[in-house]
């Protein structure tokens, strides 16, 4: 089933401009995907989101399966009707939360056994069973169960985990047909693992793209490495994926990550940095990011970001978004991340116009210059 | 200068009509004010405050005055430009947070010496400086620096006490002229104590019936009193207050001691009460209160009031509200918040709409009937 138009690629870099035509919404691609760990992306309700103009959110089914629990959000009739969102969502498989437990799991080829954070019940994670939760949760996307092996990792436990995700992964399809296929509504994407080897990331990226799936996912990445080993896994793997289906890049990232994976062919995003650096009282502007917190905001009569045209930037002044900050009230976080999903739209929108214009590289030139200041930059 | 006009006064009991014109805006009454504590009602933002039908709202003294300042607010014109609303506020003095703080305050003839409960740094609230501070705040209606007894309170001591709040009011109303008085844009309130003795109350209702304030505000309830003792201090109270000018009973409170306060012949109110429970999961129905953490709610597919027709009940489910809860979302409390604050503006929509047609006792009597279930109940 393909759900992926590809319109334009531009002349001088991979970048690419797409449609995804979704069981519920048609997204327009680059996108980024706002994450909603608890079925809720944080302090924002599903009016702001949808007034943002994201049709396309992300749930964590490591999340949902420990609460309310899957089976109880499919009596709901799935997690759009659960948590009230008409639009699309993609539920990833977990995979990553339950690697994270370290001490609390343990890892087999039939799957990962681990012992829930919440009151320390056991619980087994395997292909089968996470396609069965996932279609429980019955998002528009649902990911393939796999291996996320930690950074660094040697070559030998990179390869052999990508060889149990490869196996994990033929579970996933048969499970998933068993399930109805991408039929029922809920597409299964794989994820290319293969740590930082180019040998492992070309095999991972040639196996996931034998496979029929609708889409293929870049798992691995944003775990730990530094931004330019990021870069570099991209420059190894996309070569070998095929062009005419979507290419997610999972858990990425800032704004320049962004810019620099559009340039190198990725259609997909989803990462918490902006609504939790928001919670934090970090905001994106025009000119990079700010602290809130700083007393160089106190007496600000302005927006944050004059150059911003958000509800937030319309109403408020800087200094109110301080004290906000300051006296820990919810609407801080409301604003900083109404504010942030804002910035973050309109750099997509802004992605999808210059590639539509063949500009994309110039438009990307001007974003990192114009970020320069960023109080928050290493 | 008359802020109020009063349209109609119940056959049957003390139930008024009116319409407030404030500087800022137009608001009927008997009217309900959501708190701002510190320049935001917690977990709205201004388009939901407006979209619920609030035009007035209140702001504290004693909190924007530590944080961030009301010389900082008066630099940005005030607090409507400080916090981005353009609808009307109503300051309170501080004067009820201050004699809080028990062992860190000192009251004398002059004031209260107190200290910050942020940095421990001394502070002194007399009615020349809250004035002062109020008109630096810049709220539509700023209430008089009063002392505030205790329940219980002998005589003696809310004789004294009463009586140095009349010698307060009169350095207020000074102070207050020398800033401009109410062509200034801010209407000075004053406010009657007496703790819970009549000759008492009398007294202070006559003294402050006896300046000519544009409205005049019922102190020194809702301190812990028991519920049947505030209806008694109101019975007390109300026969001396003049019939022209807009009664405010501070603090108070559940939708009940509305009803109840309403019927002698209440016009304004203000309480924590709708959006403090809410954040604690308590949510307000036709059927009367009840607790989204109850576990009889896990799996409840309807809203929690299929009797409301607020935006959180259109669109969410009892269970996701629960779920929120439960993982402590940020949304759950906005949308708790809401749905209170909704709850909060239909019942006052209810109760003018009840005094227009004269059947002000007959509503009441109804919603007392239909909250009888309430599952908070005593």
């Amino acid at each position: 089933m393909s759900i992926f138009t590809l319109h334009k690629t531009a002349s001088d870099c991979a970048a690419r401009r797409g449609t995804l035509q979704l069981p519920h919404a048609t997204v327009e691609t680059p996108v980024f995907m706002p994450v909603g760990t608890h079925g809720t992306v944080k302090a924002m309700t599903f009016e702001d989101i949808t007034e943002l103009g994201y049709r396309l959110i992300l749930g964590n089914t490591f999340h949902l399966y420990l609460r309310p629990g899957s089976g109880r959000i499919a009596n709901f009739g799935g997690l759009h009707r659960f948590i009230g969102w008409d639009g699309a969502m993609l539920t990833d498989s977990g995979g990553y939360q339950v690697f994270s437990l370290k001490d609390l799991r343990k890892i087999t080829e039939e799957g990962v056994r681990f012992q829930s954070p919440l009151d320390g019940s056991y619980h087994d994670f395997t292909p089968e069973n996470v396609m069965r939760i996932e279609h429980e949760l019955g998002a528009d996307i649902i990911m393939a169960f796999d291996e996320c092996p930690p950074y660094p990792a040697t070559w030998e436990y990179a390869h052999d985990s990508m060889l149990r995700t490869h196996r994990w992964m033929e579970r996933c399809v048969a499970e998933h047909e068993r399930l109805g296929g991408d039929a029922s509504g809920s597409l299964l994407f794989g994820i290319v693992q293969g740590g930082v080897y180019e040998d492992l990331r070309q095999q991972s990226a040639e196996f996931m793209g034998s496979i029929p799936t609708p889409g293929i996912a870049i798992g691995g990445v944003s775990v730990g490495e530094p931004p330019e080993e990021m870069r570099r896994v991209l420059d190894l793997t996309m070569p070998y994926l095929p062009s005419d289906r979507p290419r997610y890049l999972m858990g990425v990232g800032t704004p320049t990550d962004l810019l620099d994976s559009v340039m190198r062919g990725v259609d997909m995003f989803d990462c918490v940095l902006p609504t939790r650096i928001a919670r934090n009282g970090t905001l994106y502007t025009s000119q990079g990011r700010v602290n809130i917190a700083n007393a160089k905001w106190a007496n600000e009569a302005g927006p944050i970001d004059p150059a911003c045209a958000c509800r937030v930037c319309r109403r408020h002044s800087a200094a109110y978004l301080r004290h906000l900050h300051q006296c820990n009230e919810i609407l801080g976080a409301q604003l900083a991340t109404y504010h942030n999903l804002h910035f973050y739209a309109r750099l997509m929108e802004g992605i999808r116009s210059a590639i539509e214009t063949d500009s994309f590289l110039t438009f990307r030139a001007q974003c990192l210059a114009n970020w320069s200041t960023d109080e928050e930059k290493k």
